[in-house]
């Protein structure tokens, strides 16, 4: 079943919600939804069951009926911190992290990524790749829509995330020699958040590695396939979800 | 550094390799090496060190260095049963499932695939996904290039597969009830051959999963965030590597 995050001004009273703009056109262009038929809203992250009461050519009134039991959002808040890629890589990226269930996305720009973001196109670029998030939140049945930031450089992406986070700094030295990321994890607590760190296409600077060190973060291999910068955020969150049993399964 | 597989033929003697066609292409054009450039070669599943000692409009001449540390394989073989999803998202999935390290990739029409693929035109389709599955070898370093096949049903891709293969099938029900992939994994034997079989956008028919489960596959829940079909299978190569410890660490 379809699911809508809604904002307060949608609420009409403590019954009726008014759904207008993208998720109208979703609701009556793409999925064709009619009278009577039911999605799902989230208010304030709590997932409710709704039945349509009212279409027009502005709006869908919905009326709200039982909330839905909830739980499928991870106990540890992931932040991705991605250097920003090529072309339209980012949009995978962002889509592919908030469905697996990351709670924040912070993109930077690194010393080596060959894309740049203009400062006149910072705005539109964050307006997209948070309707990217959105919209993967809904169809992954999330009832959080994952935070999407820009950073100038990975110390202002540093500066931007819980500094208490456990940072995990995937990195493929030519010579091995760093830890697999299963041996870090059984070394460290259980965190309350934790940040991993993917380089653009082009890897990490030196600088931005011993940056990464002197905050603490722990450098550690995903072994001997190296896998693409588009690939690397979602295979660390799932694992992660996946040792710290927050896949969402009751 | 750039890896080539090349195939028995390229082999002038046991030093001198040739390399034609699309490699070269690579070589010569978008990677601009020169004489005395180094790459990787994999020659018969094992990686060797190479140079280039020619360079002609037509071929590239290397010469055979010495043989580069292995162990990039999985020592399990994991097999992707994948149903045709829409457009073009299967070249992604078959993208990263060579790259995190299956070694085989089915391909099949399922129940509720939208798309088909005409008799016609299976050939060039295959043609076309080997050629992604062993570009993204090439990049993640791996000595083998998974195989790549295609399926007229659920049925047919199972009777291409190994028969005593782990067989796991990640399924949303409405209701829950499922064991998570993590309890499954821990309570069977580590296999020597693992298969996942991730449905369409439309998910399993019925009577597929009741041909699965009269195959022996195990159901299982992935959570309560419902991943899209090209997302599922990577997100299950990678939980599967990481349990095993067959992520390539030495």
């Amino acid at each position: 079943m379809q699911r809508y995050f809604l904002d307060d001004k949608s609420l009409k009273n403590d019954k009726i919600a008014v759904i207008q703009g993208a998720d109208h056109h979703h609701i009556t262009r793409v999925m064709r939804m009619k009278l009577g038929d039911k999605l799902q809203v989230v208010i304030a992250s709590t997932p409710y069951l709704a039945a349509i009461t009212a279409i027009s050519d502005l709006q869908v009134e919905v009326e709200v009926l039982e909330r839905m039991q909830d739980g499928s959002e991870a106990g540890i808040a992931l932040t991705l911190l991605q250097g920003l890629p090529k072309g339209e890589k980012i949009d995978l990226i962002i889509r592919q992290a908030a469905e697996i269930g990351v709670a924040e996305i912070i993109v930077f720009q690194a010393a080596r990524s060959v894309a740049k973001i203009a400062g006149d196109k910072r705005e539109s670029k964050l307006l997209r790749w948070r309707k990217i998030a959105k919209e993967a939140a809904e169809l992954a049945h999330r009832t959080v829509i994952p935070e999407v930031k820009f950073a100038d450089s990975l110390k202002a992406a540093f500066s931007l995330m819980d500094s208490e986070a456990l940072k995990l700094v995937p990195y493929e030295l030519q010579n091995g020699g760093l830890p697999a990321l299963k041996e870090v994890l059984h070394r460290v607590a259980v965190p309350s958040s934790a940040a991993f760190v993917i380089g653009p296409e082009g890897g990490f600077a030196e600088e931005e590695v011993h940056l990464m060190e002197a905050a603490g973060g722990r450098l550690l291999t995903l072994g001997k396939r190296i896998l693409r910068t588009e690939t690397a955020g979602l295979v660390v969150a799932s694992l992660l979800l996946y040792e710290w049993d927050q896949m969402g399964v009751n």
